[in-house]
C-alpha cells in the first residue's frame, strides 16, 4: 500500500512565504513521493472565525490560487474542502465520546491558544479541536503527517485516539505517523518571530515584483550596522533567515560577509530579493494562467472533494461496521 | 404551517410502563394533532454506552416494536434513526463553535449525571449532550418539544443555541417551544423513585399476562399494611401511583379504600392488574404482528430516516448558505 499523505491549510488568509517555507515546498515534493491530500480547513477556521464566515469563504479560492501557484498538481494531489466532507463531522462525533476533557485541556496547542480564557470561557468547538484533527486524519486514512516539532502532541493525542478506537471496537485505523519538518518559522520582515498576514509582515505568494521590492527594502536589518563596515549579527536579521530558507547554498557566504562587515545590507537585499524574485516569478505565471480560469479551479476543488467524499464513505461503512451501527446490513 | 413535533429514545432497553406513562401515550395522542418525529437516539446512547454498542444495535429493533405495540402510526409519524443522519453531526459541529463550555457544564442534566466526576474525567461527548440535542431538535426544526420538568435546562440551552446561530448568520431556526409533561416520574415495583429496566423493577411493554401478574405480585406495598384492615399510606405505594397514572377514574376511591382500610391489598393489586392486562394486550397483538414481519419494520425505519434525510439535506443547505459556506452556488 502506498504512504498516504495529508496536509491542509485554515482558511482564514492568503499564504505567504513562511507558509511555502514551513510546508507548501514540502509539499510539491512530497506528491511525487506519495499518495497525497490537501485541504481546505474551513471548519477548523470556524473554531476561530465562527463569526467571520465572509473572510473564510473569501479565501477559498484564494488559496486554491496559491496552492496551484507553488506547484501542487492536482493530477498527484487531491485537493478538497473540508465541510463537504460530513463524514468528519460524524467521525469527530464518534471520537468525541471516549476522550476526556482531560485529554483535550493539556493539550499544549490548546493549552497555548487559549491561555488568555479560562476552560469555562473557552468554545466547545474550540477545546474540540484535537478531536476533529484526529478525524480529519482518520476518516481519509492518511499514514504520514508533515507537522512542525510543536504540533506533535495534537498528532500524538490524534494517534492515542485511533488506537483507542480500534481497541474499543474493530482495528480499522492506522496510526499515523509524523513526519517532523526541519524548517523553522518563518520571521517577518519586522522582525517579529512569525511571518504573519495579520501583522503585516509578511510577503504573500501572489506579491508583484515591486510589493516583493518594497517588503524587503522596508525590512528591519540589524540595527548594529549603521555604516556598511559595522560587523552585524545575522542571527536576529530577517533577510538572513529568508537567505537561510530560499537561498541556502549562500547563506554561510552571507553569515561571514555580514558578521565581519564586508557585504552591506543594500546588497544583501538586493540579492534576496532577485532570489525570491525567482521563486515567485513562476508562481506568479501559474496563478494568472488558473486566476483566468475560474471555473477550472472549481471544477478541480469539486473533483477533489468528490473523490475525497467517496473515500469517506467507504471509511465510514468501516466505522459503522465496527461500531455495530451497520443496523440494515 | 403545522407545528412539528419532535422525541426519541435513548436505544439503552426496552421501554416499560415508566416510558409509557411518561411521554409515549402522550405521542400517540400528538400525532392526530401536529406533523410527528420520533427518532431512535442511538448517537446520544454512545454518550454512556460507546463501550457497548451491540447493546444498541440489539435494542433498535426492540424499540421499533415498541413504538408500532404502543400505537405509534407510521402513517402518522415519521419513525428514524439518529445516527444515519450526517447532517445532525455536522450541525452539531457548526454549533459547538460558539457554545462555551461554561454553558454546558452549568447544564443542570450535565451537572447532575457527572456528579460523579469532575469536568476533566468528563467525556468531551458527554459534556456536549445539550450541544448535539440542539442539533438534533434544528435540523428537523421541530417547533414543539414534549419535555418532563426536569429536561427544561435542556431545551432553554437549545433555544439559546439557534437564537445565537440566528443573530450570528441568518434567522433560519425557529426556536422549539417546551411542552411540559404532567406526569411524574413512574415509581418502580419496589419502590424505587424510577422504574428502570436496570434497576429490575420494571414492567416491559412486551410483559406477558403471566409476567405482568407476577410483577404485580410481587411489588412492594405500604408495610404499614399488615392485616387487611390496617389503615394505609397510598402515597408511599407503587400500586397506588399505577392506579392514577393507568386508572385514574378509580384513583380517589383506591386511596380512600387503602386509607380507611377498607381495601386489601390483594384486590388492589388485582384490580390494577386487569387494568393493566386491558391496556398490554393490544400491544401485544399489534407486537405479534410488527415481531412476525422484520422486513416490514426495517422499511418503516428506512422510509422514515430517508425521508428525514431529505428533510435535513435541505436545512443544510439553507445552514451553509447563512453561513456562507456554499461556495460553488
Ligand atoms: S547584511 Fe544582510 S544579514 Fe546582515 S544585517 Fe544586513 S541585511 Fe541582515
Ligand atoms: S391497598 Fe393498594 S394502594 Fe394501599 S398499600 Fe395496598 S396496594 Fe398499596
Amino acid at each position: 500500500m502506498k504512504e498516504r499523505v495529508l496536509t491542509g491549510d485554515r482558511v482564514t488568509g492568503k499564504l505567504h512565504l513562511g507558509h511555502y517555507a514551513g510546508s507548501l515546498q514540502n509539499r510539491v515534493i512530497l506528491q511525487d513521493q506519495y499518495e497525497s491530500y490537501v485541504f481546505l480547513a474551513d471548519v477548523q477556521a470556524l473554531t476561530t472565525h465562527f463569526d467571520r464566515p465572509e473572510l473564510i469563504r473569501s479565501h477559498i479560492r484564494e488559496i486554491m490560487l496559491d496552492y496551484l501557484s507553488v506547484g501542487i498538481d492536482p493530477g498527484k494531489t487531491t485537493l478538497y474542502v473540508q465541510s463537504m466532507i460530513p463524514e468528519i463531522a460524524e467521525l469527530t462525533i464518534f471520537f468525541s465520546m471516549f476522550v476526556t476533557v482531560n485529554n483535550l485541556r493539556h493539550n499544549p496547542t490548546v493549552k497555548a491558544e487559549s491561555k488568555n480564557s479560562s476552560l469555562d470561557e473557552m468554545y466547545y468547538g474550540f477545546l474540540g479541536y484535537p478531536v476533529s484533527q484526529a478525524a480529519d486524519i482518520a476518516f481519509c486514512k492518511a499514514t504520514i503527517i508533515p507537522v512542525g516539532e510543536d504540533q506533535l502532541p495534537h498528532l500524538e493525542l490524534a494517534r492515542k485516539i485511533v488506537r483507542r478506537f480500534n481497541e474499543l471496537y474493530k482495528p480499522i485505523f492506522v496510526e499515523p505517523q509524523a513526519l517532523i519538518s526541519e524548517t523553522p518559522r518563518l520571521i517577518g520582515t519586522d522582525g517579529n518571530a512569525k511571518m504573519s498576514k495579520s501583522l503585516g509582515n509578511a510577503i504573500t505568494l501572489d506579491a508583484s515584483t515591486e510589493d516583493l521590492a518594497h517588503k524587503i527594502k522596508r525590512a528591519v536589518t540589524d540595527p548594529a550596522r549603521v555604516h556598511k563596515n559595522d560587523p552585524g549579527h545575522p542571527g536576529i536579521c530577517p533577510i538572513y533567515a529568508y537567505h537561510r530558507a530560499f537561498l541556502p547554498q549562500d547563506a554561510a557566504e552571507i553569515r561571514e560577509g555580514c558578521e565581519r562587515g564586508s557585504i552591506g545590507c543594500s546588497a544583501c537585499k538586493e540579492r534576496i530579493t532577485s532570489a525570491l524574485e525567482m521563486l515567485l516569478a513562476p508562481m506568479r505565471e501559474r496563478r494568472a494562467y488558473y486566476a483566468a480560469r475560474p471555473r477550472l479551479v472549481d471544477d478541480i476543488l469539486m473533483a477533489g472533494t468528490r473523490h475525497t467524499r467517496s473515500l469517506a464513505q467507504e471509511t465510514m461503512n468501516e466505522v459503522r461496521e465496527a461500531m455495530s451501527l451497520d443496523y440494515f446490513k
